[in-house]
């Protein structure tokens, strides 16, 4: 997908907003556990009850491979049926990989070939050659760790390397990676406050924002320091969508839950 | 298994030797490929041929991944045919993973529960909350990216951060976290000269050295600057053993790439 694409469907649907479809067994409603597979059903459900309210879906791959063979048979399905039923649909694998060069084409290969993901989210720490081979296809995305939005992010992330905060400079040399207009970023909403300090390094580009609800964040603060004319958010909420009823109203309740954002994303894009 | 096993099988196998799994199918003798699985046939004539030579496994999950469903097959037969036959080699899930809390939990339930690894590879970036899940588990180990053998490397782990270098940080910082004796390290055997600064900070603890081979580092350096009374290393050779050949003699050429390796660290372990 290209950005321009995203962008539109973002204004078409009024709404940036990306659900994280983590999904654990025993958090969905009871009934689907008796299905032939449990997740995929899950997933199915939520995202006819929610695709004209959202422009992504992102699984977070380790609720996946916690499954083994099946999870990972659940995860191939429902990118298959978000392919073949919505491919407006900006779809992100949340799989935090990175590794040395050869290593990384590999799950390059993995989830924009054979899985045909839009995007995966990466992690910074092994350098240029652990990203660039993510960056090496077309209208496909490696979306990098910032500033995440767990407490750990100030283990490492905001101490101060070289005279800044590494997370800046992890956004001012990976602006310097081949392909790096195929680059976004991971920017918690816990910490939205910094999100003014990230616009000034990376003006243009998409950002990737988890922790809205359950962990926190505030959509409005996050739209306030870091939306661009261009709107360049992907505002994302897992939990609080997701499992917003554990009974056979799942769906539904998801629906409500998302409609909440969306109209929320609705009334700022309108005052902007 | 516990470190003192570990440390044991060392002494009898006079063997520091780990052997990464990372099986391409490009790469791997053509007559496999008619087999109902390639990737698991090959790994079980490379682990019959040279188990007695090394003292670990390593299969990298990218190259499992990178074929979808048949990958993840393999991999599990791949751990499942280690854990019956050979329970007293230690196995790594190189997977370089690591995410908010949750996520993490997930994911150590994925490798140590469902696979059951006796370790698997973790990136700092996300900090605490995202290494500790994986430090819970009684006689399994999470094992931290600190100084990668790779390029990039020098991207942000040898910057300076707070007075040190990140990958110092990283070391200093982990040592803190619940459990930290659980802990392991991976460390480049292309920045051996690295190695005696890193053990000042992590004296006592299990490196895992990959780079010795095809990445172009020596054993005999390495050796001269990581190891411990207790040993404390495992060296890491991938390509060349397990591609020492791609003929139908792949399996007898493996053993013998990693026969060499072996008596250099018998040599090495004979005059320490």
């Amino acid at each position: 997908m290209t950005t321009s694409h995203l962008i539109s469907e973002i204004q078409r649907k009024k709404s940036f907003l990306c659900i994280g479809l983590d999904v654990d067994l025993t958090k969905i409603p009871k009934h689907l556990l008796k299905e032939e597979d449990p997740i995929f059903a899950f997933n199915k459900a939520i995202i006819d009850a929610t695709h004209h309210l959202c422009v992504a879906y992102k699984p977070n791959t380790a609720f996946y491979e916690a499954y083994g063979l099946n999870g990972w048979k659940s995860l191939e399905r429902t990118i298959h049926y978000l392919n073949e039923n919505h491919p407006e649909i900006f779809t992100i694998a949340d799989a935090k990989r990175g590794d040395i060069g050869n290593t990384s084409k590999m799950y390059a290969k993995a989830f924009f070939e054979d899985l045909n993901f839009d995007s995966v989210t990466i992690a910074p720490y092994m350098g240029k050659d652990s990203v660039e081979p993510f960056l090496e296809f077309e209208n496909k995305y490696a979306i990098l760790l910032a500033l995440t939005s767990n407490q750990g992010a100030f283990d490492f992330q905001t101490k101060t390397i070289e005279g800044k905060e590494l997370y800046k400079e992890v956004l001012e040399t990976a602006a310097n990676y081949q392909n790096s207009d195929r680059l976004m970023y991971v920017v918690g909403a816990t910490k939205a406050e910094y999100l003014g300090e990230i616009r000034k390094i990376v003006p243009d580009s998409f950002l990737l924002v988890p922790g809205v609800g359950a962990q926190g964040g505030s959509l409005l603060e996050v739209c306030n320091y870091g939306m661009t004319s261009n709107i360049g958010l992907l505002i994302n909420s897992s939990r609080g969508i997701i499992y917003a009823s554990n009974g056979e109203d799942y769906a539904t309740a998801a629906a409500q839950a998302a409609s909440i954002l969306q109209q929320q994303m609705e009334d700022i894009l309108n005052a902007s």
